[in-house]
């Protein structure tokens, strides 16, 4: 038993958006949650303040906060953290939560730090840690030699996108110590759900990661794709997905939990016309790390919760999950 | 001995600026605090966000929030609710704390809603009430039979200023029944420092407060203006003030609370160029509701710390306020 009466520590990686269902399930559990946040996001409202305040972007641990206030006695800091403006001339289109990350951020100087003061200010078990404190881009190796710079850049849909190799931060950049730390401690990292590239290999590839991962004792924990996506991970298999993540980490996962609750032939056909479909799965029947469940959420999304241009339609269910992870993490 | 540890009630009324010190000295000693604050202002940032929102507007309301904060514990919570931006195309010149407030006004669709669920989120000890619901402007009635309305006007400089008669609120409202409540359950009222008409008369004149007056028991203290101001209390000396105050509220004060420290001949020829005098004191000697005291606040004012066009020079000092507040609230 650790201190306040947490069982054990768990670490979850990736976007904000993405975890925000593995981030609420686990505040069910006795366990201490810290994530470790992509920071190479550069569109919307988070992609303003980055462009006009020079800061890191905020939005992905804005909602990373947000999902660790979920709880009922924090649903009003829940609904500031998340609240959007719709009027007022250049307030529109910002989100509260962001422009109270991006003030701490202009007085304390440290994204780390603006981090440490809005979970005190606002009382949130838990912690959201920048993967690393530098302003950074995400930087997109095709196969065809060519490179581009911009995250943004995949969410521009286009007839024929080529095929991504690999994907880092520009400048060069180095994790974040706390992230770090938080590592190796851990009993159990999780990697996402969330946009392959965008989140997930972002949040994998600042120098020192794979120390990080060498060093901790944690089991490790990918939540694998559900969907393709056109211009990130179109013709990926689960075995593709899960063979980067491990080069990626430098090591081999413990566990990969897979949905195996079929998606309905309406939903596939709206995929379809993004040319987007669910991940094959060519994992060997008796490969132990698999672990099957019914994960998929049933409700539409609330396009007016986040500022993201593409939400996926098909998600990870926070309710389902939890009995999963409870197992998960032998709780 | 009330609860909480309280052993009285002190409303404070007036604009968040002016009753600062007051309330920062109040935080100091085991009294319950409430502050009932004018909502009449429309110009910076907070006119803005009335112009744009539509809602009253919360540059006042917001600055008497952080003076409830104005502990060590709460340093960031206080940071936070007067940080300004300084950067950012649409978000410059906006007070954080006054985007928290229209974000909650826009949620709950009530400006007392609104600060309830402020000082919760953020732990404030004590009650900021606004002193209507409705979206007032202030009417100004000049003694030459003209009428203007905004209370911006009252900072519009100007060679020969009319003589004001009266102010209202327009359209006409009522005072808030949360600020009636808790003047009538109130020990102690105390009025100002503030502007004498754009704060302290436009606190004084909605419906129905000369009937809370009527009906509380509380002892009432006016904290006497130091200075005159050239577009609202020219050549008013200190009965004027004391006389208009004691008409707006329908009874007599209970005491004056009146600054003894002379000023310094910089300051007055400071003054001197804005037309502005100390205000002559023709209160008799032997008057037993006149407090003198010295109580006027050294240091400079930070500019960057508030929105105002014009602030004063000349403050009524926390540190200096709180031995005789602690005194004539008999604690």
């Amino acid at each position: 038993m650790k201190s306040n009466g947490f069982k054990k520590s768990v670490v979850v990686m990736g976007g904000g958006t993405g975890i925000y269902p593995v981030v609420s399930a686990l505040k069910n559990l006795p366990v201490k949650v810290t994530t470790i946040i992509a920071v190479s996001d550069s569109g919307g409202s988070t992609g303003r303040i980055r462009d006009e305040f020079g800061f890191p972007p905020v939005g992905d641990l804005r909602q990373s906060l947000a999902a660790l206030a979920d709880t009922k006695s924090q649903e009003w800091i829940q609904k500031l953290l998340l609240y959007r403006f719709e009027k007022g001339n250049g307030l529109s289109g910002h989100n509260l939560g962001n422009l109270i990350l991006t003030a701490l951020q202009d007085m304390t100087g440290s994204t780390t730090e603006a981090l440490n003061i809005a979970r005190n200010v606002f009382r949130i078990s838990g912690s959201v840690i920048p993967v690393t404190e530098s302003s950074v881009q995400l930087e997109i190796h095709y196969t065809d030699g060519s490179i581009a710079i911009g995250e943004h850049i995949l969410d521009e849909q286009t007839e024929n996108p080529k095929t991504i190799a690999s994907v880092r931060l520009t400048p060069d950049c180095v994790l974040n110590p706390a992230a770090a730390k938080a590592l190796v401690e851990a009993d159990h990292i999780i990697i996402g759900p969330g946009d392959f590239y965008a989140s997930l290999l972002a949040v994998l590839t600042a120098s020192g990661l794979k120390d990080a991962f060498k060093k901790t004792k944690a089991e490790i924990t990918y939540i694998l794709n559900l969907m393709t996506r056109h211009t990130q991970t179109k013709d990926m298999s689960a075995l593709d997905h899960i063979i980067k993540i491990e080069e990626a980490i430098g090591r081999k996962l413990s566990h990969v939990l897979q949905n195996s609750e079929p998606v309905t032939s309406a939903m596939l056909s709206q995929y379809a016309e993004q040319h987007e479909y669910v991940v094959v799965d060519d994992t060997k029947s008796d490969d132990k790390r698999i672990i099957k469940a019914s994960l998929l959420e049933k409700r539409k999304i609330d396009q007016s919760e986040a500022d993201a241009v593409h939400r996926s339609l098909l998600r990870h269910d926070g309710e389902k999950l939890l009995p999963v992870l409870e197992k998960l993490l032998d709780l």
